[in-house]
């Protein structure tokens, strides 16, 4: 049991949580609490810290003693586990987990996608949410650029809901690449926008559909919205410039769902 | 002008921002910002404390010159206003606001109405969103519990972007009672639950409709989700067991907006 907070495993984990840099590098990212590692895909888990109470209650949830005998544990006392968590009342228990690697082209070629592209993303719990929704809605991938927050963040991660493990993403360089290719995939692309004309319920997303969402504060880049196909406007009544990036992707993935089950 | 941190008007609005009990007992909130200054109702606002550059700032926005005419002002320095603000980056002003008083029965008989009703609330981001919401799908009024998150909580307050201002909301001991007024007046309402059989695009809300929304974690209580007149379900594919609260909200508000728009 480890029981030293200078212990470098210890220091090497509050590392990745707190540094995007650390976690990028060696490819990982954390998660905390039993649901989290519970849901989380086998292969994915490099190792798992937690205390001994945390294992003793896995053990005794279904399925929870034959995932612990397949990862690499490592016990740490309690004052260690506080050490390690990033929330305020930890849960006994930190995964390891390897970032999963999407192909972009794949992704595109999945029949009848239907596609969220973020732009400069700022939010932690904004990203965590569109991943939730997104599972929800069955989208198929979630696209976005480097300028948008690490979706690593420990305060994504908790927001996703576990959403992460199951909504394939990517991060790419160069989104006008990605609306190129998405053209050629026979892929429409709408850019939610102040100055759209046809609301979003006017539109059919019943073909492969993409919906490009901006930066909470200015929207998206003039670049990136005159390579969508079409603009589209959620309508808002009162004095409102608009509403929360969640709430419109939410709105627009749910949309494209509603109108694909008809 | 305020040059020191501990003068009695300073202390106090500092009391204001980080305690709720403070704020109930005075019926104030604080707003912080030029744009929440802007948007606030004149005859809500007490006092505004704001320094020399953002007073010279305001004073050469449209409007801005006239109605800082029509309220109490008072100059602070920098350093105080680093100290009153609750942001990291303060905006050089702070707005102290008497809370508002809706009646509740008025709310109701408003024609065609369409309410949420928020049961235990617990994240003042997603109450702050829902309230931002609510504007823009042209929502009636906000009824929420005494268990549910401070709606004057600073981080609600910037989370409304505004619509604090213009959606009517009230704040009431027995959310049952409510529901049978409801019922008298026409108001149909829906609980969101995971046990709801119809999903929530099937329904029609074209006549007075109220959405329930539960706490984050548990949902809905039992009690008040068996006074509803119906059960609605969001569909959700995958291994999600619910939605981000205020994405729940949004999607039955804007559904309820879409159907009235046809």
């Amino acid at each position: 049991m480890i029981t030293s907070a200078v212990n470098p495993k210890v220091k090497q984990v509050v590392l990745w949580r707190d540094k995007a840099k650390e976690r990028r590098q060696d490819k990982v990212f954390l998660a905390e609490g039993p649901k989290m590692f519970g849901e989380a895909p086998t292969p994915w888990i490099r190792e798992v810290y937690l205390t001994q109470t945390a294992l003793e209650k896995l053990g005794q949830t279904p399925g929870g003693e034959e995932k612990l005998k397949q990862v690499r544990l490592e016990l740490v006392s309690e004052e260690v586990m506080n050490k390690m968590a990033d929330t305020q009342t930890p849960q006994g228990i930190v995964t390891v987990l390897r970032c999963p690697n999407h192909e972009p082209d794949e992704l595109l070629r999945k029949e009848n996608g239907l596609f969220l592209v973020l732009e400069g993303l700022q939010d932690p719990g904004n990203l965590g949410t569109i991943m939730r929704t997104s599972e929800g809605a069955g989208v198929t991938a979630v696209i976005m650029d480097k300028k948008t927050v690490d979706i690593y963040n420990p305060k994504t991660i908790r927001a996703t809901m576990g959403s992460i493990y199951r909504v394939p993403f990517v991060i790419v360089e160069d989104l006008q690449e990605i609306l190129q290719k998405m053209r050629k995939n026979g892929i429409r692309s709408f850019a939610a926008h102040l100055s759209g004309t046809t609301y979003y319920t006017g539109e059919s997303f019943r073909e492969p559909t993409a919906f490009l969402i901006g930066n909470e504060g200015n929207g998206l880049s003039r670049e990136l919205s005159e390579m969508a196909d079409s603009f589209i406007k959620i309508p808002m009544e009162g004095k409102l410039e608009s509403l929360n990036a969640a709430v419109a992707a939410a709105l627009l993935v749910y949309e494209a769902k509603r109108q694909r089950s008809i």
